[in-house]
């Protein structure tokens, strides 16, 4: 009746959705305050004051035109002004002419993979991986190739991406900082990963890399998250303000296609259309406006990093196995029985909420969102102590 | 290379785009006030004082949270507003369980779409039409067939409309008031249209009405758009704040699904899922917010009622065929030769910036948007009267 693909995808509902629904449950019987909630990536931090005060500013300016139609790739300025930054960090020549603002990333990855595929494309993912990625690929004709990561440090496994390219691999989304690991892929491992696209590349034609970048600015001890534009010819960065300026609800993103890619002005053309008939048309006008205000302002990172170092040296005291991310807002331990799905049913039994590495494409594995009052990761302490003394 | 659909798509360019280069052409030729541009339908009016008013309290509150996630179909107490809006004019009971919040129009359109259409489904639109609409439902896999309208008022051929419906027939979208005519399809014509699919519908299972109304308030002369949830069972309200608000730019409008739709629930958990993979996430939250404040208001509709009547009347005086519209900020008249394409060519001799009714699947006619300030209309008067000239 409906449409069947999108009504069995319903039936396996994620489990991000299915926590929310528990978490609920448990804070009415004990009360919201006994429930540890850390299955939600919602962004914690509020915008910084460059955010609100270029708000203000826009909003009480009385200017005519600020809520208008523009055209439909953004406002030329706010573009100009993030491909300057993008060059500054890569350098390679951007303008205005790369870049189109997006509602949000995820927003940003339908407008790259519409533009780009052809039917039955893949598209290389490394687990664990955001699982929307799955829906975004079949949004628009491609299929999701999952390739493993080395689990002792959650970088892709190089060989394995080389061999599950394939004649149809059209592009390879990366997404660093990880979610759900907090890893950010190191240069080498990056420029190891271009010299085997590159030679893929001679013999097939463009393999795409798009990186997926929304947690490029939540990164701990000095950590730098290694410029995709720089490593990779053919590369999208897909971003998004959510995290880093605290604005996830607002969708402001953008798109930037490297100029080194061939027929980039074809390809800019073809971004801008499907920004438009995907039905996005543009990207929030006064979050625009407030982008090219704030554009290197960022939340407060020292308070997520709090967070991180609680919950890591906690669960490595408990026993945990972990590798420490330098960013993102997520841990990923290994979880202490194989089957995850089991583990995190019984951790709701002592009232904490995670989601199951399975859900990422990982099982054996458990994510926890920091995105959370610190009282509350205190007060979880004592209920992690008891989940882990059931496996001594 | 890229997707060969998408770059086939920008070969055949579109005809605001191409009015718009030709426009900024003419612009440095003979100077911008020299030119006459009718051909861009970005809501002219500013927003109401009390969408500044909203926007100003919620950017200065200070309140946590105000810009991060929400549920994916959009903040409770806005969705509960508009349901409560829309049952009072329909008389058809409705909730927020009834409503998500989308991207605007546009993003409503493709997330219905995603969610009831399957392979090679027909989507029924009636010409002259939005030509969008052939990009959206064939972003889900459907097809569009037209059919046509009765050119003596522009109302739909209900006879061809009849003959148009085959097994295959999943939707049918009524934009009204009508983009390009300004037109007001009449609760008689919608009536009848209501019994066609009832009778269908029990040959062959539902069909769904989706009714596009982002000009629903900027109606003329005391006019009323007849209620969709009323007249049809099988019924969507899409809607959008772009036109009644003067928000375009902001991307924030809704869906509202019938409540006497079988399998209602299971259509808005699909409704939400498609927000959500689409890309949307969710609709932009300070404009939910806003909406909530200033559901109730609108642009001012005197100013765009001045620039129809002048240029209706004056095209009528100059011998123009022109049926007079209700609502919206277009008009549609008849072109003073057979080819449309020509007459517009002919047009811009005279900077006169048009589009051709082939642009929206009806040959032989102009459309003028009058989103525009009001001294372009009165001077480009005496280009119109070259312009007829030319053809007496």
């Amino acid at each position: 009746m409906f449409s069947e693909k999108v009504v069995k995808s319903l039936e396996k509902s994620s489990w991000i959705r299915a926590m929310f629904e528990e978490g609920a449950k448990l804070a009415r019987k004990y009360g919201p305050e006994n429930v540890y909630d850390f299955s939600l990536g919602n962004p914690f931090a509020e915008p910084p004051k460059e955010v609100l005060d270029s708000l203000k500013k826009h909003v009480t300016s009385g200017e005519r035109g600020t809520h208008k139609y523009m055209n439909n790739a953004g406002y030329e300025n706010v573009r100009e002004k993030i491909a300057k930054s993008l060059q500054k960090e890569s350098k390679v020549e951007l303008s205005a002419s790369n870049v189109i603002m997006t509602v949000g990333a995820a927003g940003g990855l339908n407008v790259v993979l519409k533009a780009i595929l052809n039917p039955d494309d893949e598209v290389i993912v490394f687990a664990p991986y955001f699982v929307e990625y799955n829906f975004y690929v079949d949004n628009h004709g491609g299929k999701t190739v999952i390739v493993p990561s080395d689990t002792s440090n959650f970088e892709p496994d190089l060989k394995a991406f080389e061999k599950s390219i394939t004649p149809k691999t059209k592009a390879v989304i990366i997404n660093n900082p990880n979610n759900p690991t907090g890893v950010i892929y190191s240069k080498e491992k990056l420029v190891e990963m271009a010299k085997i696209i590159e030679k893929k590349e001679a013999e097939q034609g463009d393999i795409y890399v798009i990186s997926d970048q929304p947690y490029s600015k939540i990164v701990y001890d000095g950590a730098v998250v290694p410029s995709i534009l720089s490593i990779f010819k053919n590369s999208f960065v897909v971003n998004s303000f959510s995290k880093s300026l605290g604005l996830a609800g607002e969708r402001i993103g953008y798109v930037a296609a490297s100029s080194r890619i061939d027929g980039i002005e074809t390809l800019m053309n073809a971004l801008t259309f499907c920004n438009r008939t995907l039905g996005f048309v543009n990207a929030p006008a006064l979050f625009q406006k407030v982008i090219y205000d704030a554009l290197d302002a960022q939340v407060d990172i020292e308070d997520y990093k709090l967070k991180r170092d609680m919950l890591y040296e906690n669960l490595k005291r408990l026993g945990f196995e972990c590798v420490k991310p330098q960013g993102a807002f997520y841990l990923f331990p290994k979880a202490l029985m194989e089957d995850d799905v089991e583990f995190v049913k019984r951790a709701i039994n002592h009232n904490i909420l995670l989601v199951p590495g399975s859900g990422f494409g990982c099982p054996g594995y458990f994510r926890i969102s920091y995105c959370v009052e610190l009282d509350m990761i205190e007060r979880s302490i004592a209920a992690f102590e008891r989940l882990a003394a059931e496996f001594k």
